[in-house]
Parts: structure tokens; C-alpha cells; sequence
């Protein structure tokens, strides 16, 4: 955080965070065009296992087939526009049936049954599949784009792609889930995660175990911001104790293990990496001024299978802290949105979020001058 | 159904289901302007007694006069615009009194009372009588018109006037309502009620006593549609178990006592006529996704007044059938909302949803180019 | 009343009832425009002790600094914008610190500590202070104006600012209060308040005490309207009984103690004068269709610290008819809501309503023509 690219940097106008006509924008330019975090691919692991991801008005489909491959599709029957499930998560047999009139779709999507439409005479099934989004998988994270036309997910998270190797992310398993929903705009969230300038107020108990100075960014510009924090405690982690609550993970040692990761990837996830676990919040916006937050505690599941293994130490330090980090972000929102509102100046230790929002603002309006 | 008339034809757009545009169209060229379905004379026997009947932001007091004729008169007292009555139904004395200043109407409408108005030069009581709204009887069945200017009950109704004589509706009396909310939209509603197409799978105990095939239609265009669909248990009616519950209506036999008759009634009525009963459902449109159903169950006064009379298995029958036909639409509304919704191929089966679709469309746009 | 000052007026439109623009129109021309009754000085006495007034998005911190001066500040921290209080009243120590980045600001309104902001290179603590709006205090009443640049407090109440004399307010101190919401627009609770033709209809036991020919007014156009009335017991006062439940307030004698006093005091205070109390509501506009009110009894604090001290046949009294009224209130948006709504005549005992309506669209469009 030496190298000033908060230089003068305010915070956004108020319209960001109250105004519907950049929430429309926000939908096309970000929600709608973006890759998006939806899961992890170990909640759809047994074929025919499927998860539902909704954003906005869309309701996705994020399936196992029996050949072991992912797919994704929306829950819309090309028929009469039903959805077809409505359970969060479960399992098909060999095909999805919408229950209304019995239209029968195989697990990729083909239209393989439609009763008594052979009396239409232009009717083809081959016209009618469920229809698909783009899906990817990273470390064990599925991603989906519903724009039509992604930008290749290898070349849109290149500086991620092998970066957390040897935390061995993609066999790490879900071992507990909380989910929050806060009274304040979504960029709130990114931008309080984005700084540690609030810790000693907000956390005393986090900020003995990270002084907020032990802080420094890899990288500094761009969908992906963040970096390192060395603990006070040698070999510990982020837990009420301070110490470790599992073995480490993957191939770390020497030095990873005092450090903890926190990365915002943009635009609905944040990913906090300890020696021990890996913490992820899926960040789903649902107003201009409500956001629900989906916050993952992720273990290796050698450790979870140990007859010790308890997370509550994580658990109970990352849900204190989220509660603190809500509150602040409701208070903001709620300020903001006040007429006195003027943008306020940043600080150096904000100079994430000056990053982060000129990302936002780029992403916001693609082409300047639109 | 073999009349293929709906060739090629397609769901409705999105908008339609989901757009405050469109809401507000229906609005002026739906609701106040066609003939509504409001209740049954049955309602307001007694000399006195009314009933509200409330469509968007007007209230109707729709009233017995002393004298046994009816009247609909806006709930709008002319002097500060206070509402008059407040409970759904209820009984007049000779007169409306005003509970704010005690402006006092007599139930035709004219202002008979108004206390130190003469203290003001211009005043004159004959201006201000309650604004009254056009009403028609027809079968024991009210409707009212908000146009101001309505097309003639029986020129509007011309197709229905004695198209049900033999049912002897017009005695027929409420043994049994039930109201229900649902969140879509009130076409499809319609929609799910003008096929049988999905009666097989969604309606499996209704489709053994009346299986899909065995329907015909004799209003195939314009603002009623429907016909018979014959029972496959002779003397039988929609019930539990299949028989019927109540001796035949009024002058029913022959063929007539094997027929369940459903019509839709252009906008607001579907009316299912069983050989021992009607089911009424008046569909009460209160936002692009959410919609009221009321629900009667009518029957002969001597039958509801036979010691054995019991109606239960005909309610049985359609409350489970109801139900099992709004979760579908909610589905239907969830689905269509999203951008992945596109208009899908209507089956031959489902040719009277085409019709109604078409009827729909000239409603909202009488004079095409506007 | 015999002014006849309502010659041939009518209420207002439907749409000053229920449209967003007009409502939109309020809140720059009025509610962001005029000076607003905010609370009692009383509430505020200790030094340090704050409470807060909340007006659409903006949230007003009212306090008494510890040199006994009263300061109002927006409650908006001009770092990141985050409410520095939630809590309705409280008490500060020598400052006010944000919870979120510790910024600390003198109860003055001054920033005094931005802790690392000196790392910024252009940061300034003198160009961010609270952001404060004008206060004026009036009788024990504090009023604030959030215009930026208001017409002076003594020259816009110039009409009232001795009036009161006799009465001692400054001094009365709260002994009760009641908060109300209703689903009506604000202006109804106005009219309702400006007239006593529906008293006897509605408030039987009130219209005993001061039957509803007993009334005059002394202040007849502009932003406060109303007058006396006599009561019909000789030195007697609006209570269960009708007796006086403390000493005469004030230097009160001879014909005052016969008298109520009512007055409006445009845009949200109603300002009730008892010989033995007195009672404010203050009008907390919501939305077109939503208020809030919120009611004060107050009493000498002599009186309130005798041993017999009860207000609760005032507490009562007051209560019953508030709820009355707005019931009525409640009735009337809904039947103006009606496109069946035409404006009606008011009677000559409307006549301060004439007149309030006046103002308010005075007000409301400042410069006819714009």
C-alpha cells in the first residue's frame, strides 16, 4: 500500500448507491456480462446432482451429468416458460420433467419429450433444448457467464489461473455455510473488504492477530485486488484463538504459513486464504440498497473426516467480524443516501478501494463516452 | 379442439406478464371498460343489505334498494371524498350516512342530507348524489360497468343470454366460497384453465373422470370460449369420488346429466357447469404478478336445505384441483419473468388459449395502430 | 368563521393526494424548504445529550454543546458517509466519534481527528466538518430549516413570536407522548385539525365540552391559521371530565381560562393550547399515503412533580379523539384515491381549510407560472 494509487481518490457519488438507473446498468454491463461465482463444484458431485444459482430475475440450473460433466441451463421449459425445479438443490434421475404439461429434457439439454406436439406440423424438438449459459470450473469454484458471448474464462482470470496452487483449493469441501443479508448496496461490502483502515475501531480481536500495517498488495489494478497480511502469531491463523484449527492445507510451508490472502474477485466474490481453511463470500446483490452474502468455511476433507476436527474457532471469528463488517456497511448505505452525502476523501490505506472502484467504473461503462 | 386454430400460434411476450405498461393498458381497456363479474344477487337479497365489490382503486357499494331493485354506487362520499362503508357487506336502513360531516344519501344514489351546506350561496344538493356505476343482472350473476358509457349488457352478453337456461342458474345460491392469492399473473389463470392439456400429468385424479381427449368446444372465438367435456362415469360429476352430490339442476337430462360444461368469461369470470352444481371463480387481477381468486361453490336452496345435503366431495375435488392449477402458474409467472423466456409453440391442445390470447390482444388494442 | 373566506372553494385535486410529483414537489418547496418543528427543547437539556430528527433521507443530529448552545448536524460522516448515531437520543462525551474509521468530530461540528489522513498530501481537517443545518428555538420549541439559505427564523414566525406570551411554553416540559402512524397523506390530518363541522358526528364527547359553533379565528391566511373556542364549562379544560387536571399555566386569567386555543403551524406542527396544558403533534410526512404523528402532553414541571399529578384524563381525552380523527383520515385518502373522486365543496365551517389549502399551493409552486 506504498505506492499512492489512492492519490486523491474520493469516494463514488451517492447515485451509485441509490439509483435505479445504475442498477439497470450494474444488470447489463456487470450481472449480465461478467463470469459470476456461483458454487462449488463439490455441491453438485454425485451425477444428476444439481444446484439452482439465481441472479435477478434468472434462475439457473448447475447440474452433474451422468457422464460426470457440468452443465448449466436456465429453469425456463421452452413450452410455457415454467420453471422446472424449484428445490435449491437435488437430483434428477435420466432427464429434468416439467411438471406442467410433461415436457421431458435430457440432462444436456435436449428436448427428448413433447407430447402430442407432433400435431403441429412445424414443431421440430431439435428447436426446442433448455437453453445453456457458459460454465467454468477453477479450484474446485464453478463460474457461469450469462451473456452469451464471454470474454474465455482463461483469458478473463489469467492473473488467478495458477496463482493458488499450493493451497490445493479445488479438494477443499464445504464444511460450514452461514448466509446474511444487509441493508446496503453490494460495492459497500467490496469496499469495506478492501481495507483494514477500519480494523482497529471496528476489530479489535482480528487487528491483534493482523496489525493492520502488516498489510501489502500483489496486485494492485484490475477484476482482481488484494494481498497478503503477515499474523502477529507465527504459524497461527484467523480463529478466536489465533491458532490453527486444522493441519495446512496443500503444499505450504515457510512462509505461508504466517500469512493470510485476502483477494476481491470481481464481481460477487471475495476469497480469504489461511494456512488451515479458506474462507469465500459469494456476494449477490438483490436492491440498490440489500445485498445477501453467502459465506463458506472450506477444509480439506482428510480434516474433516479426523474424529477432532472442530471449526468453530474460524467459524466463530469470521461470523463475529462479518456482523461487524454488515453493521458499518448498513450505517454507510444509510448516510449515503442523504442528501449531505458529498464523496468523501480517501485515505492511502484505502487505496484498494480506489482500485476497485475505478474497475467498477470501467466495467460500468465499457466504452467512455456511451 | 380439431378446429386447428392455433396454428402456429405462440405464447405471449414477456411484457405482457410482467410490464407496467401493459398493467396500465389493461387498466383503461380491460377494466374500465368492459363488463365485470362482480357477485351473485344472492349477496344482497334483503331490502338494504350490500356488498363492496373493489377492482385497482375504486370500491363499489353494489346495494339491495327498499323497493328490490339493485344500484352500484361509488364508496366515495361527494363532499371530502371519504369512503362510506368499510365492511365488505352489511345492511342500510332507509339511508348512507357519511361518518365524517354526516352528508346522508338515500340508497338510490340522491344527497338528502347535508348539514349548514346552505350556509354556502351556490350549493345545491342536487348536484351531488353518489356517482353511480352501470349494473347488470343476468342468471343471479351482477356485473357492473366502469366505462360510464357501456356497450349493452345484451349485446355484449349476447352469445351467453340463454345459452344456459336449462341449468336454472339464476336460483341457484353460494353453499361454499374460498378465496385464494396466488403470485402470477391473472392470464394465466386463464390460460391454465382453457386446455386439458395438462391434465395428465398435473391432474391425475380430475383426468380419470374427465380424460384430456374427451373435450369439444362450441365458443371458439371471441369473449367466450369453451364447451363440454364428457364425464367418463355416466350420471357422474367432478367430485371425489366421481358421482354427483346433488340431484340434477333444473331442466338437465339426457346427455346433458354425462357433461361438465367450462367456459371462460372475458375478463373476469370462469364458470364450470356440473349436472348437480356450478363453480364459479371470479379472477381479481391486483398486480402483474399477483392475483385474487373467489371461488363459490353454487347449489339448488332445496338441496341445501335436504337434511343429507353435503357438498364436500365437490369442494374436495376442486380445491385440490384449484391448487394444484395456481402453483403451476406461479411457476409459469417465475419462469416467464426471466430474460431467458421466449414465446413457445402452443400444442393443438391448447388451441383455446390461442382464442382467448387473440381476444386478449383486440381488448388492449381496439382501435390496432393506436 | 362569518368571513366567508371559503366562498365557493373546494378541496384539492386527487393528484395532491396521491402523485409522486406533487409529493416530489414537497419535499424541495417544503419539506427541504421551510423551517420544520423538530422536538422540545427539554428533550435536549444536559449538555453532551443529542436526539435526532429524521426527515425523508436525512437524518438530523440535534444536540446541546457543553457551553449550552443547541447545534443540529447532518448524521454524516464526511470520510466514507456512515451514520455516526443510530439511537434517537443519547449523550455524547466531549466528541463524536465514527464507529468505522474512528474520524472524531467537536460537538461543534468540527473534525478534530482523521487518523493517517496526514499521509494524504492535499487532506485538510478544516474542509470537513459536520455538515450542520440552521437551528432556531421558539418557546421551548426547537425548529430547524435544511434550505441551505432560509428566510430568518424571527422574520418567517413573526406572526406568532409573542403570541403565546402567557402561556409560559418555554417552561413546560413533556409528560407524555404518543406516536400514531396512518395510512393517509399529511395533508388530510391538516384539514381534519382546521375545522369542527365534523365534531359533532364524530367527537360527541369533545363537541359536549366545546360545542362547535364556539369557535372564531384571529389568524385567518398565511402559514398559521386558527383561533379560540369556549368551552362550555366555565374554567374547565379537554379532558374525560371537563375539569382542569393542573393549575392555569402561566399568567392565564379572566377569559383565557374559558378558552382552547387551535392553530396550525405550517408544515408540520398543530399547536393545541389548554388553560392547564398543552398539546403538539408534530406531522411526520412518509409518503403520499403514509404519516406519522407524533403527540406531546405538555404539563409545568411544578405541576408534574406535585403529588397528585395526573394527566390522564387529558392523556385520554386527547387520545380517543386523535384516533377518531384519524380513522376519518384514513377513509377519506382511500376515497380520494377513486378515480370516482371529484373536488367537493366546502362548507363555510371549512373555511380555515380554504385557507390552509391556500398556503400550501402557495407554497407549493412559489413562483406561479414555474
Amino acid at each position: 500500500m506504498t505506492s499512492r494509487t489512492s492519490l486523491n481518490a474520493r469516494t463514488l457519488e451517492r447515485r451509485y448507491y441509490t439509483g435505479d438507473d445504475v442498477y439497470a446498468r450494474e444488470t447489463e454491463h456487470i450481472f449480465f456480462d461478467r463470469w459470476l461465482f456461483a458454487g462449488r463444484a463439490s455441491q453438485v458431485k454425485t451425477p444428476g446432482s444439481y444446484m439452482l444459482f439465481e441472479v435477478e430475475s434468472e434462475s439457473i440450473i448447475i447440474l452433474r451429468a451422468h457422464d460426470g460433466t457440468l452443465h448449466a441451463h436456465h429453469n425456463v421449459c421452452r413450452h410455457r416458460g415454467t420453471r422446472l425445479v424449484t428445490q435449491p438443490t437435488g437430483t434428477f434421475g435420466k432427464s429434468i420433467q416439467c411438471g406442467y404439461h410433461a415436457w421431458t429434457y435430457a440432462l444436456d439439454g435436449r428436448l427428448t419429450g413433447a407430447p402430442f406436439m407432433d400435431e403441429v406440423e412445424s414443431f421440430c424438438k431439435e428447436n426446442y433444448p433448455l437453453l445453456s449459459v457458459e460454465l467454468a470450473e477453477w479450484e474446485g469454484c464453478i463460474f457461469v457467464n450469462l451473456s452469451g458471448a464471454p470474454e474465455p474464462f482463461e483469458q478473463a482470470f489469467a492473473p488467478l489461473i495458477d496463482k493458488f496452487d499450493r493451497w490445493g483449493l479445488a479438494e477443499l469441501q464445504i464444511a460450514h455455510r452461514i448466509e446474511y443479508e444487509l441493508s446496503a448496496n453490494w460495492k459497500l461490502v467490496f469496499q469495506n473488504y478492501s481495507e483494514c483502515y477500519h480494523c482497529p475501531a471496528l476489530h479489535p480481536t482480528l487487528n491483534k492477530l493482523t496489525p493492520f500495517r502488516n498489510a501489502w498488495n500483489d496486485l494492485e489494478e484490475g477484476p482482481f485486488l488484494g494481498g497478503p497480511m503477515r499474523m502477529s502469531i507465527e504459524g497461527g491463523s484467523m480463529t478466536m484463538s489465533g491458532q490453527r484449527c486444522a493441519a495446512p492445507l496443500g503444499r505450504l510451508d515457510g512462509e505461508d504459513l504466517n500469512l493470510v490472502q485476502y483477494y476481491t474477485v470481481f464481481p460477487n466474490l471475495l476469497l480469504s486464504l489461511h494456512p488451515d481453511y479458506v474462507l469465500i463470500h459469494r456476494i449477490d446483490r438483490l436492491a440498490t440498497d440489500r445485498t445477501r452474502i453467502v459465506c463458506d468455511w472450506l477444509f480439506h476433507p482428510d480434516e474433516m473426516a479426523g474424529p477432532d476436527f472442530d471449526p468453530e474457532p474460524a467459524i466463530k471469528f469470521w461470523n463475529m467480524t462479518n456482523e461487524q463488517d454488515w453493521m458499518v456497511s448498513e450505517l454507510s448505505q444509510a448516510g449515503i443516501s442523504s442528501r449531505a452525502y458529498t464523496p468523501g476523501p480517501y485515505a492511502e490505506l484505502e487505496s484498494m478501494i480506489a482500485a476497485w472502484d475505478r474497475e467498477y467504473l470501467r466495467s460500468l461503462d465499457p466504452e467512455p463516452g456511451d
